[in-house]
């Protein structure tokens, strides 16, 4: 088994543990799985837990392709070579409760021509509303995770999250943020590509504990009929940044990828209202003062 | 006056004209309007109506801005220089009931360093369900203001606007099409610029009695909660559609724009359903089968 192979074996097993852990956690959903194949070459496995006790809709996607770059993906990776290989694990889960955040993961691996190779992922929260401890723990438990590795991880993809996360036209985050890292090899990270592989699983691992926990200290909280139409606004935003800026989702259309796969992150239902405000002083003006980059979670 | 002056003054009255006419047309709501600053030069009025008899949310807005071009705007233009100015009226038009459709227009004029001129624009409609005979009401009366112009409008301009209303990873249209132009000078059109100038105005004129009409034929249709439901899904569409395609969105985002006024395109609501597909022989999915490119809707 060569490395590509190793990697796609782990990230699919990756994906069973996280469907099996998100079951656990909503103790109603179960996921349904389509099978697919890719035109170009290669194809995945998506799956979809819809209606659950907390999960309203959620998909936990993995995929392993392969083919020739187009030549607009080329140029933004500026490439003169265009075979690829390109396999990993992609989440978005938007759960009932506003109280309960939207969360997203991403570990992937990439080939170009066999020569270029590198790690990319991340995890990033999008709170309906800002819970500063939910914050805390996130953002320390992810920490843990990247200190394993090297100490300089958590501090650097951190601060890549907050620039990545971010919906320019409307000034501000998509969320908390997290972590986010992209074409990692050994020449920047001084790992060995094993390590960088390990870490990259990691991240993988985490998911379920980070949000089992997110979910258990929130999906008991009520809440009203105006907090729920708030939970679509900020869907609405979650639209915008997905369909602008993401450029998992831009890469995944423009190399023909199963549409109904990458547009799984689109939540059920999103609001859009005119020049909608938050009145001052109540916890959606709150969540919004929040929605910056470069604030320190853990402290 | 010079010739910008010209036209701003009469896209101002083609505005409040187009407002009466819709709130006529709607009997209830009525628009409220806001004025705006460009930070870069400029501003606008826009107006929104919400809540009406018949329309759910639209907007019409007026903006007349000008100043430098990002540099990612003049690459797309194979622009050098960078002064421009740009003048135009924007509607979108969300309507209650699925049986009336959604409806855009545009008309606008733009000028870089004094010495490119051109005009842009168009019409078109989205039904959530198409109604054949209303799709050949609108594409002859398009034809008519069309062929006043020159006779190569019509078609030339139909056929762009079916390339341009596409949802290429969708691989459907975004409705029934309409007319698109862009870059109209007297080089392109052997009109002058004055008589280009009288096209738009016929363009911006023919909303009313067209979308009136529409209006009129449809509003009094009943419709059921799954009906509805199919409306929020192709506002799904159509939001895929704004943000991942349109240019006037790009061009606004990226021009620091203002948000609201741009966004006021996307629906009050839109849903997504993973994997969703009309069973055969419903009207869901007979109009997803004339979702397509070429049709001639006259004949």
């Amino acid at each position: 088994m060569d490395f590509k192979e190793k990697v796609a074996e782990s990230y699919r097993q990756i994906q069973d543990e996280i469907c099996s852990g998100l079951e656990r956690a909503d103790g109603l959903g179960k996921f349904e799985e389509e099978h697919w194949e890719r035109e170009g070459g290669g194809g995945g496995r998506t799956r979809i837990i819809q209606n659950g006790n907390v999960i309203e809709r959620g998909g936990v996607n993995f995929s392993a392709v392969y083919g020739k770059l187009p030549e607009v993906v080329m140029k933004s990776f500026s490439a003169e070579e265009d075979d690829f290989i390109a396999t990993g694990v992609s989440i978005v889960i938007h759960p009932i409760n506003p109280w309960v955040p939207i969360i997203h993961m991403n570990i992937r691996y990439f080939e170009l021509n066999e020569k270029l190779r590198w790690f990319g992922g991340g995890i990033d929260v999008t709170p309906h509303y800002i819970v500063e401890n939910d914050a805390k723990f996130f953002h320390q438990y992810l920490k843990n995770v990247c200190d394993q590795s090297s100490p300089d991880f958590y501090p650097e993809f951190k601060a890549w999250a907050d620039r990545y996360f971010y919906i320019k036209h409307r000034e501000e985050t998509r969320g908390i943020g997290g972590i986010f890292y992209d074409r990692l090899n050994p020449q920047k990270t001084q790992l060995t590509f094993d390590e960088i592989f390990k870490f990259s699983e990691d991240v993988g691992n985490a998911f379920v504990p980070i949000y089992s926990e997110l979910i258990n200290r929130n999906k008991h909280k009520e809440y009203t009929d105006q907090q729920k139409s708030w939970q679509y606004l900020r869907r609405g935003r979650y639209v915008e940044f997905n369909l602008v800026y993401d450029a998992g989702t831009k890469f995944g259309l423009e190399t023909n990828g199963r549409v109904e796969s990458i547009l799984m992150s689109l939540p059920p239902t999103a609001n859009w209202q005119y020049n909608f405000k938050p009145e001052l002083g109540t916890e959606e003006e709150r969540t919004i003062s929040l929605l910056k980059q470069g604030i320190d979670w853990i402290s």
